[in-house]
């Protein structure tokens, strides 16, 4: 277990009222298990979580893509606002297999069903891995009977068996602190090395905690911090056809919290800070990823989304990252690019807090500032504020570099 | 001087009525010349031609970027449909410099102009390098004094004066028959390593043809064949902040061409197969590029272009080309990303005239047939036709891999 604290970007405090617990523990009431299914040539491939109270709620997001998995379809389909179960697995990601992968996506969440006693309905479903293969059935739904068996109350095994290429497991649990003296645990477990990783997709979520939580908080706090969070990252720009979020609140710690109170806005805080640093991860997780970069951009509300996605998703822009190379033409390329046919084209652009681009033209720096800036740029995260026309607009994206490994990563592969 | 013919793709048809000259030869009445100003650190820089005729006509294309160069800003306000000589200098692009970048690009045209006794609106300018930094003023206006000395009749130097980071000048020069019986010529000369290169930005194209055309016919032809050539292209997806084509028709072959006639269309097919070819060659030449894509996408006019661009664009598809991977899984996540928020998915993929999808499900391929598919992927120029929902639109993008050579040449220059 790693000793580093889990809130360790520059760019998420640890909310004060937080306290980080060991990283697979649960909150109250929840049990999972992660076995080898065989769906992988090794390693754990099957996980199943479950909340033990019937009067759990929960809240799930899905990718936007239109070429959509069939366990997304599936789980889209489930109750999504009383899921009690969630039957996950990697090394498939069972999409564009017509209806035999629909039929395995459904077996999928009717093994967890039979096994734990619920309805289909009440279990959600999710896979990762390599694109445009069969699923095996058999394996998936033996694997779901095996490790309803092996329900342990701690994600250990769990947030291992989600991964593919992830260097290592995602998560964390947190005691949250509340205004009115109580206490409750929120927890989550992610996978992913990017918005689509190479020949494994997908980013995952599944977030629990014990409070007790109305339907409507926990799909507003999920919706808002997943808009803050797993929205606002780019390894590739590529979008994929699994991604899914799961959140869970069973109220087994029997602190139940009232709609906009202030224990709700306690505990979305730290809700919040979790996906922001998990999210952060899964960037500096990215294939072959060394740094990351987050762009922040202020300016007219319709032109910031566009701009920071085209600066975080710009090659040139990724591949200077990788060098250590201060190189702002590029930023403003890629800036100009994305406002292709507005005028006029004024920006500022600052990197670590220098200012090296003011109302279009390049600042002359001082002799030293230079080097100054470059040794900046080289560090493990690094931050570029850029100022367009227009007011009323301000957004961020986090960002890896680019790089050799990346290449070799998705070339070498071969479907 | 290379013995391969200049249509070498399988994608651009030699028209019939079309013959290659020597590929630095020059239509009727131009001259040009290249010399070295020293703007770069060794080879030629500066590059001047000249119609000698005080008839020519003229139209050129620029950049959408909204950050456009400083020689772009002063082109776009010149007689564009009557310009007599183009002034051009490659190593720096003389971009986001402020007011002194916008007087060393009028210096630039003022230079041409009175070197060669015209108006300062009778001239062309553009500039390709690196963004950011000061273009040394009186290096290049010495340098064009001295060109205008050296003006001969091909685009031997000149050729070479406009290339960056380009493996060698890309340019032809062809005799077109025209059903009238007549002939004329009509040549180009080019750079670019895609949409921008590493440390030099940039795409630029220079058409000479000695027919005599309608100021409106010269614009029309090169607007279509602009459309259908290097707006077709993408290495990384990135728009240059310095983009131009121009196009000069000075008519001293003594043939005349009457707006819609089948002269006009003959010179126009000779037109658009240059262009194609020119536009081809930049992607092949891209940075560290070992193959070319092509996409061809069918459906809805609306989201042909957009699934297009994010296939040509995807690093998961670029690097499944280096790698000879027939991963057609990539090619329907970045379709379905394109087309995010819409269904229903249903999409037909051919690689290399083999169906892998069909009807958005995956086909089972025969025995020894996956094997074939690793050959043809393997192949220089890799098709690919992708059908989605919907009638009426077809487009094509042609694009390059994404090799470790790319990231090499953007990660390890250093402004």
């Amino acid at each position: 277990m790693s000793s580093e604290p889990f809130f360790r970007s520059r760019w998420v405090q640890r909310p004060e009222h937080v306290k980080e617990l060991a990283p697979t523990a649960l909150p109250e009431g929840f049990r999972s298990a992660g076995i080898a299914a065989g769906i992988k040539r090794e390693g754990l491939d099957v996980g199943l979580l479950v909340s033990d109270r019937e009067a759990t709620v929960s809240a799930a997001r899905f990718t936007a893509n239109a070429l959509v998995a069939a366990p997304v379809a599936v789980a889209r389909a489930a109750d999504l606002g009383a899921l009690r179960a969630l039957a996950v697995n990697s090394g498939n990601a069972n999409v564009s297999d017509g209806d035999r992968g629909m039929a395995t996506a459904h077996a999928q969440q009717q093994a967890a069903a039979d096994a734990l006693d619920l309805d289909a309905a009440a279990v959600g479903v999710a896979s990762t891995g390599v694109i445009g293969r069969e699923l095996p059935r058999e394996k998936l739904v033996a694997g779901i009977r095996h490790a309803a068996e092996a329900l342990a109350p701690n994600a250990q095994a769990f947030s291992e068996s989600i991964l593919t290429t992830d260097r290592g497991p995602k998560c964390a649990c947190l005691e949250v602190a509340l205004p009115s003296g109580e206490t409750v645990r929120l927890a989550a477990q992610a996978k992913g090395g990017g918005m689509i990783s190479p020949r494994f997709a997908t980013m995952l979520c599944f977030v629990q905690t014990d409070a007790g939580l109305a339907p409507e908080t926990v799909d507003l706090l999920t919706g808002v911090c997943v808009r803050r969070s797993f929205d606002r990252i780019s390894v590739d720009g590529q979008l994929s056809t699994n991604d899914a979020v799961f959140a869970l609140a069973n109220g087994a710690g029997g602190v139940a919290l009232e709609p906009e109170s202030k224990d709700e806005l306690a505990l979305g805080e730290a809700y919040d800070a979790l996906l922001r640093q998990l999210a952060i991860e899964m960037v500096a997780d990215g294939e072959g990823a060394q740094r990351v970069g987050r762009v922040v951009v202020t300016g007219a509300t319709e032109v910031v989304e566009p701009v920071a996605r085209a600066v975080a998703d710009s090659p040139l822009v990724k591949t200077a990252l990788l060098g250590a190379d201060p190189n702002f033409g590029r930023i403003l390329q890629a800036a100009g690019q994305a406002l292709a046919g507005r005028s006029p084209f004024v920006v500022d652009l600052a990197i670590e807090g220098r200012q090296v681009v003011s109302a279009g033209t390049v600042v002359e720096l001082e002799p030293g500032e230079w080097e100054g800036l470059e040794q900046d740029v080289a560090a493990p995260e690094v931050e570029f504020e850029l100022t367009v026309p227009g007011e009323g607009g301000e957004t961020e994206v986090f960002f890896s570099d680019l790089t050799h490994d990346y290449v070799t990563l998705n070339s070498q592969y071969s479907t």
